[in-house]
């Protein structure tokens, strides 16, 4: 009933997933937060996954109702334990060059 | 059914692939990831496609389920063994000019 209350029940869509250093980038469909969990640490080869958090702000994902409302293609990080998530290097630069 | 749920089924679709230097740019017609490789490396004469990336972000696209979300005429860099997406000459250039 929640889901149906919300309009939001579980169906596969596409994220965008990368590693701590934004080196890797992978598009992956997924269905929930375990799904994308799994399937990013598979892709982007981290062992051990200890947060996801979304790419533009550092914003932790740690719940599946918080996951259900992002949107198709949303950019999200994954960290291991004892990384952090760090401001994306293209938004520094503008901002020193302004 | 998973096709049928998600109103996906494959279909021949337009796209537009470079390779990455972004010298030459040509349009395909492709209907799976496995065909848009093939008639990429063809049409680019690239002799083995070690990855096919979003010209946007560097996305890697591994997947068959992912491609399948790209809207018509997304723009795929197609990369060799040891070459690298890097961002768009234009973006950078537009950054350093603020």
């Amino acid at each position: 009933t929640q889901q149906l209350l919300s309009g939001r029940a579980p169906r596969p869509r596409p994220f965008r997933v990368t590693n701590s250093e934004r080196s890797v980038k992978k598009g992956i469909i997924a269905e929930t937060l375990e799904d994308l969990m799994n399937k990013a640490s598979d892709s982007l080869g981290v062992q051990c996954v200890s947060d996801l958090v979304l790419d533009e702000d550092g914003t932790g994902v740690d719940t599946e109702e918080f996951f259900q409302t992002l949107p198709e293609n949303a950019v999200l990080v994954v960290l291991e334990k004892g990384q952090k998530w760090t401001p994306h290097p293209c938004r520094l630069q503008h901002r020193t060059d302004v």
